[in-house]
């Protein structure tokens, strides 16, 4: 693998997840894979479970990683070509991308959105250039229209589980990804990219997805082919083995902070509605607003073993990176 | 060990002390304890001596490090239970110190108090939160009341030094920790620690033990049972054979910069009361105001000596957690 | 090696050039050289390519690395000796410098110019006093008025490529430092350093080395004995086969932005002038103000290829120092 961007850079996922669980059963399996190999982190945004799990997957196989707070340590970047750089940015991404691809054998990079330009932010410039420009293996920890490494360790999650929670005879799991309340209008990357890795499991037969959000929430159509989509959370959620909450702000009204209506927070009350579904969240999460609390202190709650397969995941595409370098 | 964040966590002080020594003498020798095991430094505040001689323990101890600025690179947190979370906090303490617990061994703690509210800060409510959620085995960087780590290197500095320096067949050293000026009401986590680890040492013999303090910047005293404490400076240090200087702010009159006397700052004059003293501070001093030039640039300062045993203190410390979660 | 700071510090170039090139075919033939050594980074300043590619060097030794950034996680230092510290400083150098060599068996230090008062800048106070109380060796990272590890990579890259880019049987390359203009006034370390560099390069042989600025733009002549110095750019870079663009400010009106007269930025009509000349510049760099796009992207840019050399120059000047403290 030479770019994990999105659910399309990989050829088999079902691959992918049995390499992140054999990991997560052997984690120093591969400990001598990455050595004499740097990875380098670069954000251009603040990053935790990304960051750390990242990290700690890279010195599983033995790399060596070195972090750049770009935002914070470097110079201030410029994206546009052809661009006299007489204003505050310091230097081209073109430059620094070539440079950075000197000194590391394997690039992550996170570049949010800017929710301003919705044309700008879908064409992803930023990230596109990068690649481009850095002449390494490039893995994203979110751009600005989608975050495969969470998606892949939320597969992961599901099909671990499944095991576990499936009831009866139930053949696949049923998927719902249902909008939550937020106060600020938040970027479409992780429901995008739950929505494309979901539509790709539901195409191998993995389980059954839907989608739930309020009337003018709809996702970018690209993401979600072959989803079902409703804007009845109730409905969407009977039956449902999976809850994936989850806010973002509307594709159509974009960057705006649209009203919404009542009833679209999980608690206790709507779980009942649901086959004992197990709920997730990518994190960080607002208590209360996006999620109840009792979901998150309770049983049903998959949040923090999820984000602990956000380790295996990166994990396991860097193992998959590693072995073309070699 | 699985909580290093008092003085109370520890069974037997002497044989801690002991152990940071034998890592002095031998900083490699265990270099094989921690591998594959990852050490998480979790910094909500600056630091200097503690970021770089924990992360150097780490790494004599064949650890991995992973640095998080929780400050600059995560999201703002929230601690408080059961507030709906609309506001300026992005993540609960609850998922993020547990995320944090899944992706690393150990963790390192540094919260700092915010002097507004002094029954917050003494409950700990951050640092204790922190553990509870993380579950794996935390040390103190420092939080809102205790600095353990400094306590712990100053006690084997002095254990250190004290064979070097004792005059005739004087049976044990006198230390006196004496307050000194500042321009902004500071924290009491090194006072309070230092106290309660050098009254500990007392009652185990290593040593006698002194406070001296102006009237209104008496510690809580829960930190100073056994301590001799006294509000005349020359008094209290005459004889002394170890001097360490520090200033607080009032605990009575919690956050308060209050006013004070002059006469307070150790300074070569007053070093001619003591037995020849040996002076030490934890850093960062500001100098000529809290503690004289000529002490610091001359032949009685231990501060730098003592700011090196940081690291292996710190060794020690991680050490013991590693016996325990092999 | 003790002190790596100017072209002073190195007794032999031509085997610090060929030492970095022997690295850079056999990265890791030395690495257990660093093995239980720490460095030490140390940045008041953001830094991009010095950050990644000193530290990838050291890993490559075998080394460990950790990080400072002073500006951010740790205290305000103080530098002058003698003052009350009662203002906005907290800590001073000589004692942060102090406990940094406690924990690191090499430190490097990055430490920019204020361009407010040139006396205090040419002195060097900070770097020296950093020096002199760490009782360490130390690397510079870009001083106030030196870069002596951009300059090593410089004239490795000139030397590695010259006989790639020889024409017919000229014995030696003419490599010439071209100002450029720019909307802010910048240090002079860079221009300072590479001029030392390369009059000592021109004075062993190795090269012919000129200097084009405009009036009002000269150098300090410590920096550049030997050197041809021309106000004229297009008669400066007639026959160049290396032009080294790079922007300066004022070292006569010091601090000053001045103005400064047109057609002073390389592009390719300029090009035209010289002997097909590779160009170079340190990074960062800014398009179209500082230097032609249509260069950049061209055959004749060396800029990245530059850039990959400072970590074999970093390389070679840690495993001199390395070798000193076995």
């Amino acid at each position: 693998m030479k770019l994990f961007s999105s659910v399309n850079d990989v050829t088999d996922i079902k691959q992918l997840v049995a390499s992140a669980l054999a990991l997560k059963a052997n984690p120093y399996a591969h400990s001598d894979l990455g050595k004499n190999k740097t990875l380098g982190l670069v954000f251009m945004n603040p990053s935790l479970r990304t960051r750390l799990s990242t990290q700690k997957a890279a010195l599983n196989l033995g790399m060596n990683v070195m972090v750049m707070n770009m935002d914070k340590e470097g110079w201030a970047l410029e994206t546009q070509d052809g661009v006299i750089m007489n204003g505050t940015t310091v230097e081209h991404i073109r430059e620094a991308a070539a440079v950075m691809g000197e000194y590391c054998d394997v690039l992550g990079l996170r570049s949010f959105p800017k929710l301003q330009n919705r044309e700008e932010d879908y064409n992803e410039e930023f990230f596109n250039k990068f690649v481009k420009f850095c002449g390494v293996p490039v893995v994203s920890l979110e751009s600005a229209t989608r975050h495969p490494l969470q998606s892949l360790a939320d597969l992961v999650t599901i099909h671990e589980t499944w095991e576990t929670y499936r009831i009866d005879a139930k053949a696949k799991p049923k998927v719902v990804l249902a909008w939550a309340p937020h106060i600020k209008p938040l970027p479409q990357a992780v429901p995008n990219s739950f929505a494309e890795w979901m539509s790709r499991a539901q195409a191998e037969g993995m389980l059954d997805f839907t989608i739930a959000q309020p009337e003018g929430f709809e996702l970018n159509e690209n993401f979600t082919s072959g989803a079902k989509i409703s804007h009845d959370l109730d409905e969407a959620i009977a039956d449902a083995d999976y809850v994936y909450v989850k806010n973002w702000s509307s594709y159509k009204e974009y960057g705006k902070l649209l009203d919404f209506p009542e009833g679209w927070m999980m608690d206790n009350e709507k779980l009942k509605l649901t086959s004992n579904a197990k709920v997730m969240h990518c994190l960080p999460v607002r208590r209360d607003l996006e999620l109840a609390s009792e979901i998150l202190d309770g049983p049903n709650s998959l949040v923090i073993h999820e984000a602990g397969n956000r380790l295996w995941s990166a994990q396991a595409v860097l193992k998959a990176m590693l072995e073309e370098i070699k």
